[in-house]
């Protein structure tokens, strides 16, 4: 909005080279709002914008930026300025960048940084990719056992300004065994609240709420909606504390987690950047791959029908309602494998439940295909010309429609509901089991409980 | 886990009325954990439970149990102790609460609250139904832009303890036209981080983010999205503050977001509780609906198919591949809407977007069907058997099914594209255009592609 507002009149400034008038133009504004004005101009214009901006405001909008820009606009900075940015920036979003960078790419970048953020950045990718240890941040603040409050404010005073995040600071253990183990912590707010002379002790949480580095990241966004906190420490395989995690980080998390599992239940891969800024030939191969497995499944409905082509070529009145069967199993699975994988992904169900998600999935499906068998009865035994169009035994064919209908949607619930659990089981991703993949492994079960119903109820009359 | 560690031990005290030892055991674990322990049991035992810890322990644990437990729970304590739950939780997750209970049920548990809670919750109510002023809170701590980090840190002192929220502070105008109205804000680290001396107006913000109360919900996540804080101001429509919103509950509001337009997405209304305490009968009705208005759509798929009974009858074979087009087109379907959905909602895309996502699918339907095509070309051409499976004509039959694949998948790709942008244009929702119903309305027009397809390449020889 603010972005369609002033682009022209940048645009302009920009040609004209007007660079103090842009600089006061842009100051006006906080970081999130700069990056909306930047994300319609091209990477050079973003580089000379961001030149123009004081250290902090530029490294902060250039870490709103998507990761594309962000590789665009360095491309487009000198050296000087790329290393002035990357060692203003916060050490989370850096590893972020940096993750997404060829390697080239990353190693030359890690030399720009001063020794002491290399260390730092070096350390933070040296957790697997996907791990929370990616995600996190060193610049958190440690205290001691033995201090007041007072004490704390004071060391606050001193060190808290380069901090990203203090709303919890951490008691960490500085006996010789356990140095840097995390010991417990203390709120912010509960050391603002309280007078100053209060010992540091009576302020503890007494919670063991630490995750680990090497963990995957979506443990990270199970803690944070089951604690409700802003932040969490996180330690080594030895309890030492080696940063925090943010709330702002796993709202991304769990942003990105359910794109991504919204994709693949559509059947693409997981696209892992924006629509419009995905290559075209990237994204026609992310789809290709799926819909051509799914095509050569689906091959095997042609098989199933020419194995049937005598009674279609008896009675062609049963071809016709091929499509409506099928599709009716399609659409039941696709329900019930969405509904069984989003409850999976927030941790509604776990594993253990299959047996009660079969009882429930055998209900519904039950009643949902009489439901779709009821209608199906009514259309063909009420409609007007029913004899011309499906011929002297259509009530035998309605019957014959309905029966399967059940058969197929019930077919169609149970197969979407359990296929998560079984790739669960088999530590596959249950989004996988895509609304697709569900539908076409029930059209070809459907036609074959298709014909089998028609030639049990037509035999001796049309077949 | 702790759950399943400790439920058989926990019923067996609840059983023997240990009651002192229950509490001890209870009390050594924070709130989260608690509610654990609590989910698989009954709501008699949680209410039993509920009373023996102390009020604010009890009122926490409360908060994070699910609205139909909450509800259970209410039913089986005593008045007094329900009052004295309620008055404890925060208002932000009572407000939650008493939306979801019905209306009876909400008018008899506002009676329970002290009179200046029961203010603070009608005040809540008064706001409309998904909008933020229901989601917020208004235990805020407001400030005067004439005072000192000193004077802010005594105050916290002072009033502190009862606020849900400190990370920020807001300086409210005391002058008589704008009374309340919001000035500014400062965030606390900047104020512990600061010499007591340094005067407010240094550390203000400058940032005019708040949110109105009257917003939609939806608008309080991408603000989150944009701005990466932990809590932002709310105000009423003649900017005076009213109240606060938290990330916290941002990430429960992007989840629940996530969540509906997965189940729109596959075909299913939103169901609005987890999937197993959603009532059998419940589920039913939710997933009936669609799956019965999309089988009237199917049928169509019928009609369609009588239209070229002719052809069918006197080329059987053409039968055969009937559910293989039209599930290409519905998978292609369904992959381009997820991921227009999906993007839509994230904000990647917007509607002035259409013509680019429109040019795009263009481009990737006609190379996924081209792709479809060549498979479908090799397996019919390669196949041993050809001349008996497909007939002496089987390469025109190949002709016919490669060419309406290119036309079916592009015609997919299309409608499952731009129906999402036509849905937010006539202001529905966009999930509503689910796979299935995407599928549905590819399945009709790809079965008339075919045909025509296929009459235009076989007229002359099969037909």
């Amino acid at each position: 909005m603010l972005g369609n507002l002033l682009e022209p009149e940048l645009r302009d400034l920009i040609q004209r080279r007007e660079f103090n008038q842009l600089r006061a133009v842009l100051c006006a504004f906080p970081a999130p709002d700069i990056v909306e004005i930047f994300t319609d101009l091209n990477p050079r214009d973003e580089a000379v914008l961001l030149r123009l901006l004081p250290h902090d405001l530029a490294a902060d909008v250039f870490e709103h930026l998507d990761y594309e820009d962000q590789e665009h606009v360095l491309q487009a900075l000198g050296d000087e300025e790329v290393a002035r940015i990357l060692n203003e920036m916060a050490p989370d979003e850096r590893t972020a960048l940096l993750e997404e960078l060829p390697a080239a790419a990353t190693q030359k970048l890690l030399n720009l940084l001063s020794p002491s953020e290399r260390k730092v950045a070096a350390a933070l990718l040296g957790y697997p990719p996907g791990s929370i240890g990616r995600r996190m941040t060193p610049d958190y603040v440690a205290i001691q056992e033995r201090w007041t409050v007072g004490d704390v404010l004071t060391h606050l005073r001193a060190v808290g300004r380069d901090r990203e995040m203090l709303n919890q600071m951490y008691v960490v253990s500085d006996n010789d065994k356990g140095k840097g183990a995390l010991v417990d912590w203390v709120r912010l707010r509960n050391v603002v609240v309280s007078e100053l002379h209060v010992p540091v002790v009576d302020l503890l949480e007494h919670k063991n709420w630490a995750l680990r580095a090497s963990d995957p990241q979506d443990r990270a966004v199970e803690a944070f909606r089951k604690y409700d906190t802003t932040m969490l420490p996180v330690v080594d395989s030895y309890g030492v504390l080696v940063g925090v995690i943010t709330v702002d980080d796993v709202l991304d998390l769990a942003e990105e987690q359910a794109t991504e599992d919204i994709q693949k239940l559509g059947g693409v891969e997981a696209l892992d950047a924006p629509y419009l800024r995905v290559g075209l030939f990237t994204m026609v191969r992310k789809r290709a791959g799926w819909l051509a497995v799914l095509f050569l499944g689906e091959m095997l409905t042609a098989t199933a029908m020419a194995y049937f082509e005598d009674e279609i070529a008896k009675a062609v009145v049963l071809a016709l309602f091929v499509p409506l069967i099928i599709s009716s199993g399609g659409n039941s699975g696709s329900q019930a494998t969405s509904l069984i994988i989003r409850a999976m992904a927030v941790g509604d169900i776990r594993l253990r439940d299959w047996w009660r998600v079969l009882w429930r999935e055998l209900v519904s499906g039950l009643c949902l295909g009489s439901v779709l068998a009821v209608i199906a009865l009514a259309r063909i035994l009420l409609w007007p010309n029913r004899d011309q169009l499906y011929g002297a035994h259509y009530a035998l064919v309605a019957a014959a429609v309905a029966g399967s209908l059940v058969g197929v949607v019930l077919f169609g619930s149970l197969i979407g509901a359990m296929l998560p659990f079984i790739l669960r089981r088999l530590n596959f991703d249950p989004a996988v089991s895509s609304a697709p993949l569900v539908a076409t492994l029930v059209d070809v079960t459907g036609l074959v409980i298709y014909f089998s119903v028609a030639y049990r109820i037509l035999h001796g009359t049309l077949l």
